[in-house]
């Protein structure tokens, strides 16, 4: 079965219950923490304590472990910038199934070693004049492997929206509330789309690093358009999605849902924040929703849920924008 | 009643279960964590997720809620670097019991900030020429208040061993067994002597930074010894303690717990691999568990449960230690 076959289904709200179930029988629930805001408390689901220290491992799991026998043997390919690998590696090591990944040379070293530590082939491109897709596409049609992409894909979206559905019924049981507003951390929109299926009656915003904000642009525009030539450099680099797709975008459009974007010093603050208020350790991507909260890009309703979606980032890296 | 007449009772296994259902009422359990150390899992208890960041919400969260209205309204007293003190105030503020902390002058600044945001009364003094224990009992005295020691307390044992019981139940529910062995963080043994109570068939050992591994060598000596002269300078201010107190004392010698010790760099070490295998900001004395665990000073076992007690530590501290 080639990614075409498999993308061709249309993702579902059953599906994301499906998938909510086949990961709970292997992962326990990441904490949803309160957090107060100039009075008012919103809660913050932190997939950044996942066992690769982001969402991606929901996906990833549920993807693969649907793939078949003959399927599972032949090996599945990725690109990532190193979320998406680690949930990749991780879930493919644990079915015992061979796997390899293509990374932006200048990924963080934390993710390469640890994608590599999983037990991944990995394939280096050059983030500004290669295509990892065709790269990828190239070797699983050579390996005759199943391609899994980040997010342009049903079995994917599903199991990221698996977050919120853990996230509401956490909510649920502490408040007795279901989420009114998502806020969610937003590159291809993997996560956003699979969380907008998850919980129809929420209200969705997506948060993107400046200069980057093609998904909200495109939400704006009725239409997908890319991100604008010579996009400025960005910590965010789990969110460098030069274009999104028609998958996770019609989802997103068809629920109402905006997007805002977040300064580079928003988001060091942000890291700030939930390392001194939550204990929590954040990559500059996985802060950019606590980021639009803090700076009053959102306004926090009664029952507010945001995604601290990512940990993975280089040490030098985190002390720099912490300490600033 | 005075601190000397609550004082006099025994903490007991009892106690601590009581505790645990009274602080599982408001609380949700701490996540416990596997940590894969040379192919070995160990089990992290992340009390630094506590809403005050640190394991003292528990005892401070028993003490007073078991205290009578009048006491109550006569309000309570306590000296403490920062953690306590957060876990006092935090409790009073929830029971409207009026708060006054005696903390040292040379307290992080985070821990001082949160306190006075959780609404106590500060009154500060100096670490090396006053004894904290003398102001906090004369302000006591003078306001008829309760004086609530951060460990020579039934109470305040007791809470702080309800960690090791949610942790036994969530080890149970993961791996089906029960701690093997507890590594607890030590400065006066509240911690580690509730634990110790908590767990009956549980080998126990308590760490230490250098120079103030006061507690392991009176469990050597069989007897208290304080703190020697002159002790080094540690960045885990939340562990010098400068002399331990019978309570605990007996708790552990009586269980055999040994003692272990730390250098500060096996502790920045610790809390470089906190931040990028687990995603958790931990402060120095919150980490010497797991330092000890990762120098090799303590061999991990089947089921080894260590706690990671605190994360408040100011920013800059933080950054300096994991980049290092």
């Amino acid at each position: 079965m080639t990614a075409q076959r498999l993308a061709s289904r249309t993702p579902t709200l059953a599906g994301v219950k499906r998938a909510a179930e086949k990961i709970a029988a292997i992962l326990p629930p990441t904490p949803l923490l309160p957090l107060e805001i100039e009075g008012r408390t919103i809660w913050c689901k932190a997939e950044s304590l996942q066992p690769i220290g982001a969402f991606k491992i929901r996906g990833a799991w549920h993807r693969l472990s649907d793939l078949s026998e003959t399927e599972q043997a032949s090996g599945v390919v990725a690109f990532s910038s190193g979320n998406h690998a680690q949930g990749i590696a991780w879930s493919a090591r644990r079915l015992s199934i061979g796997a390899t990944i293509v990374m932006p040379a200048d990924a963080p070293v934390a993710k390469m070693e640890a994608t590599r530590r999983l037990g991944a082939d990995i394939v280096t491109y050059d983030r500004m004049t290669e295509s990892r897709e065709a790269i990828a596409a190239r070797l699983a049609e050579e390996r005759g492997a199943t391609l899994v992409p980040s997010f342009d894909d049903p079995w994917i979206v599903e199991g990221q929206g698996s977050a919120a559905l853990e996230a509401a019924a956490q909510l649920q049981g502490m408040t007795g509330k279901a989420p009114s507003q998502l806020v969610i951390c937003c590159g291809g929109g993997g996560l956003a789309s699979g969380c907008a299926l998850a919980l129809p009656d929420a209200r969705i915003t997506i948060v993107e690093p400046e200069g980057w904000n093609d998904f909200g642009e495109s939400l704006r525009a009725g239409q997908i358009v890319p991100v604008a030539a010579n996009p400025p450099p960005t910590r965010c680099d789990a969110l460098q999605t030069l274009r999104i797709a028609p998958l996770t975008f019609d989802i997103l459009r068809e629920r109402g849902a905006i997007g805002v974007s977040v300064s580079e010093a928003e988001v060091a603050h942000a890291m700030r924040v939930a390392m001194t208020s939550l204990g929590l350790v954040l990559e500059a991507g996985g802060a950019v929703a606590l980021a639009a909260m803090l700076c009053g890009k959102v306004t926090p309703d009664d029952a507010t849920v945001i995604t601290l979606s990512g940990r993975n980032v280089d040490p030098e890296t985190y002390a720099s924008m912490i300490a600033a």
